[in-house]
């Protein structure tokens, strides 16, 4: 089982060219689109949206993640094996959510050139590079004939909300979804006392608005009115009941985010 | 086989979790995408895509439609059985066409909560109920393992057409597809007359435009010209040759349609 | 294996159900979406679409390549073999491009109606006649069966680029792809001079822009600075490091590319 996400989008020939090369090395391949509109160029959608995923699939699945604003440059590919999957990605960062994630990793720099598909272009490793080497590895082709395994692998960390003082938080929108629901970077190890059974009162100031309200389903709100969440992501988001908080709010991805409660925020760091 | 309908849309994670879910259950497991850009929120639309799409698959198959608004709250996740195929879906409605459309149905509530990914969510029933059931489902768990057959089931009807008089009809627009042909809840049921081998004289009045001419199919037409026509899905259509009758028309879900015929419709009710 | 091209976007039930009519031929038709996003009604960029993917896939794979202007009309359906690759299309020239590729084959216009899904639609034959015929292709009915071989079915060129003088050559952007990448039609075999070891001095006028950078990847370019890349469709591209060249230069699909080289072109031809 092989799957795909990419930065590619629906609009172009890219990804049906990935899946021609992985399933002429391996025409038994069994292929899974993830997600394929990760934001052009963005490594850290991708990150979120891979470590989103990935752990719900079977032991030995291989992931191919390619978002890689730098393909033709320097910047090596690899391939990383966790306890139950395989990762085949740009040395980007772009599995810095997986590692994150796992304990035991092991990552490889793909040296073996063989197994590309030749000539290699400049401009589209994810079919002559991480599309080939994912058909080879479905085959069984043993990992350690990639290449060998390296430390200095880039990694970044997530953005982390920071405490102002005990009872005040700033953190950052994240992402933005479909259904235009805010998803902040703030967790329950943020603010703990925000989580519990009894959230107590407090201010979220998102974009142009001031959020008082914590509901535990989507649907329990007046239209238009935004209230907080927490979303099936682990963080705390910003939604309105059948409607768009992105809208009501005037926030997107990179807005800031305030929290204030009127007691401890009880973080777990 | 088990194919998948929501309004999760392709920007996010989300499809790609429910489909890691159910291969987590079921490795052997058939995915197929229907659709996952039905209208946020909008439960006719995914009732009118499901309802355009089950029969034409093989017996047996399993269908996944998650339109969801209520996620969270106390509707009842389903699961129903016709003749020849399996749905899971909230109660909603969104399976009202499906309902419609088959004389013989069993209608269940899910309760089993051991099917469940733990700990279920408030706010992703698609992967953690519907998604997993769907995975035992494949593997062959019995339908009565899941939960009790019930009755009250959520469904509506889909807005018919009101006959004014006997030669005039009033609709409405359902939806606008892809290429901007405006798709009306006019059947050959509501108007016999208009679908015969010769239309009769008639005028259909959309948006902004009064369209006049019948045409057998979308390249009889000289550019911008507007034209009805009998569509894939069984309604009467508004049409442009090579081009978007939609924007023609300033039309869109929800706009209003007036036919007026010559002669009697020739209604079957 | 059977791949779908189409112009019927992903917002519709019209792919999920040319899925359903393959799998109910034959459930195990294994299915690989390559493009859905083709623009509507634009044969030339499904022809572009299919060209750049097919020759990737296995042998014997079914191409359904579903982009259909003249649905209705009488306009052929055709199925046409290469040496290793079998496609069904509609006679508009979809498939130019993969006969411009292919150095043998066959065409035949299909006649033979049992195989289609009674009664036919005059609105869409991507399911009642391209994906039925598939379906039947790939549970191995013979080509032959389908209907009689053919010479006069219709094929286009691309547009190429014009000649002005030895040093001069005129252009167009055949698409701009989802990064915002402008993809001319130019190629080594028009100015192998400028796709050398050292491209020498040149100028490319594309829209409001004046390009003299050629650069071998996408990553080596000052934000917001347009440049010249021979890009993974064979083509000159002008694009911009993790930006849209598109919005730069204020081009599209269609705008005019001029190019003045300051040595001969050295075209191929």
């Amino acid at each position: 089982m092989v799957t795909l996400t990419t930065d590619f989008g629906l609009h172009d020939h890219y990804v049906g060219a990935m899946k021609g090369v992985i399933l002429s090395v391996n025409p038994e391949a069994r292929l899974v689109d993830i997600c394929h509109s990760v934001q052009s160029f963005d490594v850290l959608d991708g990150a979120l949206t891979i470590a989103q995923t990935y752990h719900y699939f079977p032991s030995d699945t291989i992931h191919v993640v390619v978002v890689d604003p730098g393909v033709g440059s320097e910047r090596r590919p690899l391939l990383v094996t966790t306890e139950k999957h395989i990762f085949v990605a740009p040395d980007n960062g772009v599995l810095s959510l997986v590692y994150e994630r796992e304990t035991r990793i092991s990552v490889r720099h793909i040296t073996s050139a063989h197994y590309f598909l030749q000539p290699v272009s400049a401009t589209f490793h994810g079919r002559d590079v991480f599309a080939r080497v994912a058909g080879y590895l479905s085959k069984g082709v043993e990992v350690a004939k990639f290449g060998e395994e390296i430390n200095d692998y880039v990694r970044f960390a997530a953005p982390k909300p920071k405490a102002i003082n005990e009872r005040m938080l700033r953190g950052v929108v994240l992402k933005v979804d479909k259904f235009g629901n805010v998803v902040t970077n703030i967790t329950p190890n943020d603010a703990a006392a925000l989580f519990g059974p009894q959230a107590p009162p407090f201010k979220l100031m998102v974009g142009s608005a001031e959020v008082t309200r914590m509901s535990r389903s989507y649907s329990e709100g007046a239209p238009g009115e935004p209230f907080a969440i927490l979303g099936s992501m682990g963080f705390l988001e910003v939604a309105v009941n059948r409607g768009s908080a992105a809208q009501v709010l005037s926030a997107k991805k990179g807005t800031e985010v305030g929290l204030i409660l009127e007691q401890a925020l009880g973080t777990a760091g």
